[in-house]
């Protein structure tokens, strides 16, 4: 399914209206004209207002211990949807720290459509014209400056079809997605124990069989296999999650974005302030570099929102604020480098026994 | 033709064989079992030829002015072809500067073949096997450490088929491409101007209509298409050139790439040690990140090569050594930065009276 739907879509959504900047935040992003759907009791509805109380806890938390703020710009589209795009730059802990949120309203190519339904149900697809979507995320960078602070990712999102008008019977369909994890420049086992166990924990509230497929799916999708290496040490990622009760994975969604600080904010605590020279920092700035080639070249929602005419600025704040490429870099076999780069390049289990 | 051409390439050639390090620099990379393409008098052997040439005259002008020399890395396919990669990293005058020479062989999908071949002759097509290819080709990019003093990056390559050998009369083809553009953080344009003029001579000894037509497709090609700008000030820029005789074609790339130290070097010569600021070498440091998202995204050499298993620390030694990307950054109307911002956006005739 997802692979065939999102090149499907990135090759036919094609370019959605321009956004430009509000004065003030809308109460929701949600269209006024829709019926039911958007009715406060919808899954639309709750995801939305989960994911901006999200983005306001998660920038209190960072501001805390930051000691600056964030700048906020706030955006919408003509046809319905926009966003709030948050960062903080050149902070006294981070280097660039940004947290997104956003609503998007598409129309979805039939081929994607039909990707994307179940086998078996309705479909006399050759009749479908192109189905309006809608699309709502929160998307989190952190670099930190210190190199022995690591780097988070989070995303979770939810993508809902409305039912064909023109098929009978042909379903509404909706997935969630998402993922949290950790990047990195040194390897503190405690550190990584401490985030994976978080992750797990917010699974194991939900269905023993997430955290061991989430750890994998997120060490396969962070990959960036020209350098046959891992963007960094993982966490959980899962994509078009559908398969559940719809009410249970939203409430996993809310569990794993409100995850977010408790997994994250103690290991900067403690490694904002450890003393540094230019080789540690060097280093960091190479797999700097590597988050880099991993967002441009592979990750899909930057990919996708390269091509399909996202708002850029809100896209590429996952970029670091300074990156470095050397010419063959090679750590010393059991320096503390090496011990990062072989953890990246074959991933651990990191609560085993 | 080409752009279908590397499409089908990129999917289909699939990982290259591993390549392993040389200790010292073979005559030529050419097969040795290769009977009459490959003798002395062949268009590959005379290509790869001056491209060693090349390499060397531009390697031996860069250390002139820096004062550091190259690394030097020679390595090969066990199948045949191979490669030299020459980095100058952290010199006085430039931050990274790469000259790689490589001539592959590779097997080509029979769909590439027919997209390749001139429309109306023998094809046949279903019955076509692979096809075996061969490519040789110098590409070089120079990043300096002053902000006045402008990137070049530069390729000429050459593409050769052989002639399927299960079709009677199915043609070996070939196609020449490459170009030699100028990227700079401010605009001196007395500087474009010099560069253009001597791609333009170039051009015009072997074609009147070869300037104009290349420097509107070196604008069009090194385009960012989510930034809505040009990565630089262009130059020239083709590719699958075939439709001209093959020596006058092989004579073009040779003055091509035997006008890159005259076109560039007198440029940086110019710049090397005028006196900067923070804010120079910050908006310096923002254009390449521009250089990185063009190269990671667009470029058809990196993501080809990334994609077909090249060699990755010769592939990536186009990027620079250090890249910044801020939130939303928007130069001041009028000023400076505005104005190279500017010349990217809307690109000029450098050359008009």
């Amino acid at each position: 399914g997802w692979k065939c739907r999102r090149q499907i879509f990135a090759r036919a959504v094609g370019a959605i209206e321009k956004e430009s900047a509000m004065a003030e935040k809308p109460g929701t992003f949600l269209r006024d004209s829709e019926g039911e759907p958007s009715g406060t009791n919808s899954v639309r509805a709750r995801f939305e207002k989960m994911i901006r109380k999200a983005q306001d806890d998660v920038c209190v938390a960072v501001e805390a211990v930051d000691g600056h703020g964030f700048r906020e710009d706030v955006w919408s589209r003509p046809g319905g949807g926009g966003g709030i795009s948050r960062v903080l730059q050149d902070g006294n802990v981070w280097e660039k720290a940004g947290v997104n949120v956003s609503v998007v309203y598409g129309n979805m190519p039939p081929e994607a459509y039909r990707a994307a339904k179940p086998v078996n149900s309705p479909d006399n697809g050759s009749r479908l014209g192109s189905i309006p979507f809608f699309a709502a995320g929160i998307s989190s960078v952190m670099h930190p400056k210190n190199p022995f602070a690591p780097t988070v990712h989070f995303n979770y999102r939810y993508f809902e079809t409305d039912a064909p008008k023109d098929v009978e019977g042909a379903p509404r369909q909706w997935w969630f997605g998402g993922g949290t994890d950790l990047t990195p420049s040194y390897v503190f086992e405690e550190d990584v124990k401490h985030f994976h166990m978080v992750q797990k924990q917010a699974c194991d509230k939900f269905d023993p069989s997430f955290y061991p497929r989430f750890k994998n799916w997120c060490d396969d999708y962070f990959f960036i296999k020209h350098r046959g290496e891992r963007r960094g040490l993982g966490g959980i990622f899962f994509d078009d999650l559908n398969e559940n009760d719809q009410e249970m994975l939203l409430a996993f969604s809310t569990e794993c974005t409100n995850s977010v600080i408790p997994a994250y904010i103690p290991i900067v605590e403690k490694r904002k302030d450890m003393p540094f020279t230019e080789r540690h920092k060097s280093w960091q700035q190479l797999r700097r570099g590597r988050y880099v080639e991993f967002n441009l070249v592979y990750d899909r929602g930057t990919t996708f929102g390269l091509k399909t005419g996202g708002r850029i600025e809100s896209i590429l704040m996952s970029l670091p604020l300074t990156a470095r490429w050397e010419y063959d870099h090679q750590p010393v076999e059991g320096s503390e480098e090496w011990k990062l780069l072989d953890a990246c390049i074959n991933p651990k289990e990191w609560l085993q026994p």
